[in-house]
């Protein structure tokens, strides 16, 4: 019951990737003829070699001209109405589709889905949101927002403690979200007046199960369900882990390299070791999505491989099928 | 050649480890009795198991009675003047010593410096600066400011190139130290309106040799020097690399105990293992230390073991020796 538009291009490794990881997916699962379907965009090379499917029912290919840079200026990637994300942009909205994805230029993706699909009425800000890995086997914690915002009031910090909620509630069907505020101490009068403020609203806000202040020290712990942050924190928070992974998993194979021995150990990790990088794989996850505009907008990374790019269209498919934008829209309807 | 104050109480571990790490101390470096000296401040208990030392011309203990909460309001820790950090204080200023330590509340011991030891004429705002290991073996990065502040001017920012640049000339032996400015992207327009300033200005002043923007994933890269970091971003960072260090170290040990092929692996890996874990210990750095007040003020880290207060004695008696004050003087009044 999902329909989702895919931006063939973009994405640091060209269209093959993106190729490669709908067929996987369309030979993974179950196809529904009457409700799934996919509006694939892309130039005549990439909808060339999607021949093999181009005459199912449920497949419909458009062309597209140009790609959308990814240093491009997000304003002009907006007038570039031929590029792949603009021609996928309105396809999704002419089909009134349920998603999108791109590996393209999030700047560019989050100009667009501002502008064109623009923000669920009562919505303050939209923010990106994505599933951390944590301490706990299995258990997982979302954060948001990850950069779409530079700055953030109060009140937009204190909506994303709704919108987290109603995400994590609908990706792990949990109930009572735990709700945290990304600040420097977790005391409540700690941070910058908008923390402080934020801190309070969320507090008081009966749709939102808020269990107080988190540090950047405590947020893989695995307590927290939902982490709130303001975008330039976020996005410093997200780069942060993924360089100290880097860091870490760097010192080890120095280590495991030294001598005969520890090399031996390094066999027999071998197989756990694949195991413990899958992870911390951000791949794993799917990306990034914005949430808070009037379709789903999935950002897959841009160092996507076929398993990162099949794990974002699983990830449209299921919160299109969760109808993730409508239950955005019920909650802002009831009284906090 | 080095003057060096120690509040031996605070900590989470009270004054046994310090005490500890000061004895080793003693006997491990070659003491100039003419030149070097130490200001030992603790209760009755803590100057008791000092009897030893207490007669070496060099050392002088000094009595305090309360001890500052870790929690405490920073501004109602200043009104306790016989607590061991405020007649610490109180002793550095009377008698012109260089240097002080303290593993007490970060919050009392900030609010004290910015108080009572003042800033240098010229500083805006001092910043929390501390070392932090890299990927690549003995290469060192330094950034500020950690928490002193919460937010952060352009001016402030660009200072803190300045300051960070004479920190890591003199602890390092580095003539151009390469600057860099924590920021959510590398292009030169990326970021709040102070990232954008500061940017500008950084750039303009012929006494920083500044690089350009880095993010978050790069800081731990080794291609930095100095990182220059808003107050609030910067705690933001240091808090995440220690979680995620946590995360990752506790999915290898998941790793190692899942077998007995693994748990073979875990000895034959043990001995390199510790000197992994060795290099990821900030207890080896020191603390931190709060540049652009008129004395060397090192916040040991409130979890202090024997090591850790070992290397914040080994920090304060280097810059002392250093004349890191002095050289900040000088830094100021050269025109930019």
């Amino acid at each position: 019951m999902s329909k989702i538009v895919i931006d063939l291009m973009g994405g640091d490794a060209g269209s093959e990737i993106t190729i490669k990881a709908i067929k996987s997916y369309l030979n993974s699962v179950k196809i529904d003829e009457n409700n799934d379907s996919f509006i694939l965009v892309g130039d005549n090379k990439a909808l060339e070699s999607l021949s093999e499917v181009k005459d199912k029912p449920y497949i419909k290919l458009v062309k597209s001209k140009t790609v959308v840079a990814m240093d491009v200026d997000p304003m002009s990637a907006l007038k570039d109405k031929e590029s792949s994300l603009m021609v996928a942009v309105k396809e999704l909205l002419d089909n009134d589709y349920d998603s999108i994805i791109s590996a393209g230029s999030t700047g560019a993706l989050l100009t667009a889905s501002i502008f064109k699909i623009k923000r669920i009425e009562g919505v303050k800000r939209p923010g990106l949101i994505t599933t951390l890995p944590t301490y706990i086997e299995n258990k997982k914690t979302v954060m948001l927002d990850l950069g779409a915002n530079l700055e953030n009031t109060a009140e937009e910090l204190a909506q994303f403690g709704l919108l987290g909620s109603i995400y994590y509630n609908l990706a792990f069907n949990e109930a009572k979200p735990k709700v945290f505020l990304l600040n420097n101490g977790t005391e409540e009068e700690k941070g910058r007046n908008e923390h402080k403020e934020a801190h309070q609203l969320l507090k008081n806000d009966s749709r939102i199960n808020f269990v107080g202040n988190i540090e950047g020290r405590e947020v893989l712990s695995g307590n927290a369900d939902v982490v709130v942050s303001d975008g330039f924190s976020g996005n410093i928070f997200l780069k942060t882990t993924e360089g100290t992974v880097k860091l870490v998993t760097s010192l080890l194979k120095d280590a495991i390299y030294s001598s005969t021995k520890t090399k031996i150990a390094g066999l027999l990790l071998k197989s756990k070791m694949s195991e413990f990088k899958e992870k911390l794989n951000y791949k794993n996850i799917g990306g990034a999505m914005l949430i808070g505009v009037n379709k789903i907008v999935i950002k897959a990374h841009g160092s996507s491989d076929e398993k990162a790019f099949l794990s974002a269209i699983k990830l449209a498919n299921d919160l299109g099928n969760k109808k993730l934008v409508e239950k955005v829209k019920e909650k802002l309807k009831e009284n906090n």
